[in-house]
Formats: C-alpha cells, sequence, structure tokens
C-alpha cells in the first residue's frame, strides 16, 4: 500500500448519497453509500445524470499522484438537472441543466481569484478526494446527487446534450483555455494538436470551430482517417516518420501537446514558425528534455496550461452551444465503469466514456 | 582538427582592410591582413573605433559550435565613424557616429524580415564567419574598417559615449528584447536577472531604467553589494541556497535567464508567479530538463529570445542613450585581446570588455 495513502472516517452529512468509490490503490470502484452537506444558502444540489471518465480518475483511483484519500467517489465532468437551491442563489433554479467541473472552491480573494482564475489559486478545491471548506473530503459525480456553491455551477445549453455536454467540464476546457490564453484562436492561424484521445478530438473541433487550420500529429498512422474525415482536421502527421515532420517544419502557429507520456519536444518545436507556442496540457510526471537553441532561434515558448477558470469554462460552455462542438463519446452503463477504466488505460475509447448515471446507478445498488 | 572546420581562400576585394584573426581552432588571435568589398550604392562604411567582445566570439574562434570558417575575424559590438557612403544611402553621412551588431543581411522577404525581425530570418547573414549575398566570408569588428547595408547600420546617440555603446549592439538587445517582447517592460513589474554577466549586468539596468523591480539570482554571494550598490538591482538571492528561494516562491512576473551553463530549471519556475515567464537567452549546448507539471499548474512559459530586430536594436540604443543605461566596460588594447579571451573564460571581467580599436589596432600592426 501507497504510504502517502489515507482512509479517513466519514462524516455524517444530512443528505443520504449513493455512487461507487474505489477503496484502496487497486483502484477497483464498487457501489458506495455515503452523504452529502445539507444545501447551503449558497449552494445548488442537483441530480446527476451523466459524468465523464477523465484520465486523471483512473490516476487517482489508483493513487498514482500520490494525495487520494480513500473512499474515493471520482467524476469531475458531472452534468445533471437542479434539484434545490439555497435562499442566496442568484442564477441557478430547481430545474435547470447544470455540470460541475474540477474545482469546487477556492479562496476568493487571491490575484488567481480576483482574475477569474480560480483553476490557479493555491487553495483551489478539487471536486473529488480533497478537504472542502467545512473540513470534510469533497466526492465527485459517479454518485446519484452533487452539491456545490453556485459560484462553481455551470449552465448547460438547452442545445447541448447533456451526456455529449459532461466531457467539456475538463477535456473541454483543458484545451479551449490554452488556444485562448495563447492567442491560438485567430482564423486563420495554423496549429498542430498532439495526441488524439479525449483531449485532442476536442481540440480538434475548438479549434477548427475558430476558424483555425488544424494538423494532427499522431503515433498512429490508423488515426489518419478519423481525425481528417470525422473529426474536420485540415492535416495529419505521424509523429515518429521524420520525413514527414520535416516536410512541415516551420508551418504552425502553435500546437496543443495532450498527450501525458514522455515524448521528445525537439521534434513539435521544429514544426513551429518562429514566435511559435508549444502547449502542454498533458502531465507527464518525469521532467522532459528541453533543446535551448530551438526556443532562442525562433523566439518560441513551451507552455503549460490547467482547465480553467469558471467564467471562461461557462463561455467554453456557451461557445460550444453556440458552434455545436460535442465530444465524441461512448455512454456506459454504471456497472462497467471498471471495464472502461481498463479499457481507458488502453486507449480504448473514441473518445471519452460518459457514465449513465441517471438511468443506471440506481439499477446497481 | 575539428573536420567541420574549413579554411577558405580569400577573395580579393578592392579595399585592404587589416584585422586580428583566428586562424584554427586553437582560437588564438593575431594579426591579419584582408580586404573589404568597394562601398556598394546602398552601403555604409565606417572607420571601427571599439568593438566589444562578446561570449560567442570565444565560441567561434575555438570552432565550438561546429561551423566556423577560418581565418575568422571576430566582433559583432561594432561601433565607429562613417567614412564612405553609396549615393543610395538616406539615412547616414560621412562623420556619423554609427554601429553594427550581429547580423548583416537577410532575405528581406520572409515573414520575419517583414516583421522587423531580420535577426530570425533563416536567411539573416551573421556579421563574421558567414556567407554573405556576393559568395564572400563575412569579417567582424577586430578590425580597422567595416562596411555593410544600411538596413543593417545603427545611429549611436551623441549623448553615449562609443566605447560604452558597443556592448549594446550584442548584449543589450539580447536582453532588452525579451524584456520588450514577453512584457516584463511594465513600471510596477517585479523581474529576476538570473548571472551577473556581460548579460546579466544590462539587463538589471534596462528593467530598473523601464520601472521594473528587479532580483538578481546567482550563484555567486559575492556579489550581492555589487548587485544592489553599483548595478541598483532592489534585492539578491542565491542560486543555490534553497531557503532564500524557498521565501521568493511565488515572487515573480517574469524572469531573464543569461546563464549559458547548464542549470536547473525548477528552482527558476518555482519563483514565477502563475502565468510568469521564464525567458532564456544563454545557449548552454545541452538540452535542459523540463519539469511539466509546474508549467501546468501555473500557466507559466519557457521561451527563448535571441538578439532582436534592426528597429527595435535601433530602438534599444535609443531607450540607453535617453535613460543612461551603460554597460559597464573593462576597455582594452588589441593585443590584449587573447588574455582578454582568457579572462572571459573564467568570468574574470566586469562586465565586458571593450577593444579600443581606435587607438591601438594600428600600434600592432
Amino acid at each position: 500500500m501507497n504510504p502517502t495513502m489515507t482512509t479517513l472516517p466519514e462524516k455524517e452529512h444530512p443528505n443520504k448519497a449513493f455512487g461507487w468509490a474505489a477503496r484502496d490503490p487497486s483502484g477497483v470502484l464498487s457501489p458506495f453509500k455515503f452523504s452529502r452537506r445539507a444545501t447551503g444558502e449558497k449552494d445548488v444540489a442537483f441530480k446527476v445524470l451523466y459524468c465523464g471518465i477523465c484520465h486523471s480518475d483512473l490516476h487517482m483511483v489508483k493513487n498514482e499522484w500520490g494525495f487520494s484519500v480513500y473512499p474515493l467517489v471520482p467524476g469531475h465532468e458531472i452534468v445533471g438537472e437542479v434539484t434545490e437551491v439555497g435562499n442566496k442563489v442568484q442564477k441557478f433554479k430547481v430545474g435547470d441543466r447544470v455540470g460541475v467541473g474540477c474545482v469546487v472552491g477556492s479562496c476568493r480573494s487571491c490575484d488567481s481569484c480576483k482574475d477569474d482564475l480560480e483553476n490557479y489559486c493555491p487553495q483551489s478545491i478539487l471536486t473529488y478526494g480533497a478537504k472542502y471548506h467545512d473540513g470534510t473530503i469533497t466526492y465527485g459525480g459517479y454518485s446519484d446527487t452533487m452539491v456545490a456553491d453556485e459560484q462553481f455551477i455551470l449552465r448547460i445549453p438547452e442545445n447541448l446534450p447533456l451526456d455529449a455536454a459532461a466531457p467539456l467540464l475538463c477535456a473541454g476546457i483543458t484545451v479551449y483555455s490554452p488556444l485562448r490564453y495563447y492567442g491560438l484562436d485567430k482564423p486563420g492561424l495554423h496549429i498542430g494538436v498532439v495526441g488524439l484521445g479525449g483531449l485532442g478530438h476536442v481540440a480538434v473541433k475548438f479549434a477548427k470551430a475558430m476558424g483555425v487550420k488544424v494538423t494532427v500529429i499522431s503515433t498512429s498512422p490508423t488515426k489518419k482517417k478519423e481525425a481528417l474525415e470525422n473529426l474536420g482536421a485540415d492535416s495529419f502527421l505521424v509523429s515518429r516518420d521524420h520525413h514527414q515532420l520535416q516536410g512541415a517544419t516551420g508551418s504552425l502557429d502553435g500546437i496543443i501537446d495532450t498527450v501525458s507520456a514522455e515524448h521528445p519536444l525537439l521534434p513539435l518545436l521544429g514544426l513551429l514558425k518562429s514566435n511559435g507556442k508549444l502547449v502542454l496540457v498533458g502531465a507527464p510526471e518525469k521532467p522532459l528534455e528541453l533543446p535551448i537553441f530551438p526556443l532562442l532561434q525562433g523566439r518560441k515558448v513551451v507552455g503549460g496550461s490547467m482547465t480553467g477558470g469558471m467564467k471562461e469554462t461557462q463561455e467554453m460552455v456557451d461557445f460550444a452551444a453556440a458552434h455545436n462542438v460535442k465530444p465524441d463519446i461512448e455512454v456506459i452503463a454504471m456497472e462497467y465503469v471498471n471495464t472502461a477504466m481498463e479499457r481507458l488505460l488502453k486507449a480504448d475509447v473514441k473518445y471519452r466514456f460518459v457514465i449513465d448515471i441517471g438511468n443506471t446507478l440506481n439499477a446497481t445498488s
């Protein structure tokens, strides 16, 4: 057992809840009874209908980042329908279609919070497995109900299907935010998207919706047809084909790199024009090798980005609704979750599993 | 002998010239007779009065980057007085105080050239050791005369001493340009300058002149007094003192890192605020280790920058004149150059050697 793993006794809240939890670093999920806090005056409570499976859920159930707390109810791509609102809630009412992403709390006073970047607040509270303001541990969306301060509740527009909307709340904002922040959102620009998984396929869709030309860069030549025909990418490069890469030298204004595995940055830097930006949104555990000459010779940058603030996340959801950007999903039943996790580990999904909580969670209880 | 080293027969130009050249990778410089092209219709010819010794001169005379051409006359921080102008020259006349920096030619048609960034033009022609448009090899400023197209000639304002102006043309623009490009030039911002050598000490002066708060970060505690009292830095951190670094976590908006030796980036990333920028202007030969989590968690970037375009270089020289930014120099005689190179290798100079070409070159011939 990992020495940093902790198992905490659960505090009894007034509202009963039911979900699936991992109990130890085996990561196996099973039915779990717990409780949610009473809906506070600024809280929005909702019935969970769908929850996306993010790759970080896989890391967390297995305590691969070393800070997991068990029992752990994962899920931070949560959508559903409002069932109760506190008396000081201003923006939501019972029946609204809403969602919760990666964060359910922050300090509200630091520079990041003041800049609507709660995601970078040093005291931001993750949606699951983190200590909330009241000292209790947060539980995620693999569960029948959810409650959060309205500051951290997102509105899902009517024309966005709830199941496809779920992955926007982590995968979507993770790629949308750097497209905006790094200025890779201008029509006529040409970007690369490295890795065609949950993050990458949404990056292609958002960039295309912004009028940006997109080249998908992948280790798998088999993904070419899919990238061009189904996702609308403009071109495709096999990242291990030096000849192909050579031919595309200096052609990209920026790259959204979604790969979490260790991989070389040098070939990617070579694809950038002068002033080009290589933005990493995956998180390789070990440091990567950074060659310096290519940075200097073209005034290039390597930057990072991690999800987005609440204001921008709402903007992203609204943009997705307006431009018909929908993640490609495979909807599964709750009881399939352990199999889904195994398939996710093998990247055997196009492109995001979404658990049909509303229709299948009770059936398994 | 390095296999990539080449020795070319010199083409005879009409104008006799005299300088000091390295003949082989020993790097030893000695008197050398050569020739300069006739002053073309858009050319400006000038008598060289001072030339700075840049650390890259040291790399080049020893062929450490593998593309040196011998005989090699170094020097790309060249200032002097105009002696002749071509009949289509518009901006300069005989007697003007002028200079030449790192580049003497470019394609004039690529995106970089159109954006006044000749320094990033893939066909830019270095001031020495490179093939010019006419096929001959360029010679630098360790010589009595210089000639260049007026596009690559800089005007040195009257109130800037010529000897101190010389290092601006490489060291100065190398640090000024990233301060501007990366937005680290706003009054009230707080930046770090890593390394207090030829580049670093000018970075401190420029940043202070822009109204920016400056922390010098150096491996040598002995430089603290100098940094604070003579250069006007606001604070000082010893880069190997983890306790000091810890106390400054998240305090900097940006860092200009002038260190060419291999060094860890992680502690520097830790000093940055969210959205902070670590800009490398030194060129370590081997890749550095880039930890990814710190980039993601604070949306930080690691970027590069290499000298600057002609328009910005003139702006920098004018800014230096207007704000009394003068590199600290040690003026030496031409015959001292080999000793100076040895001292430079040991960082034994505050902070830039400048050769008094005008008064000492002839004496050694």
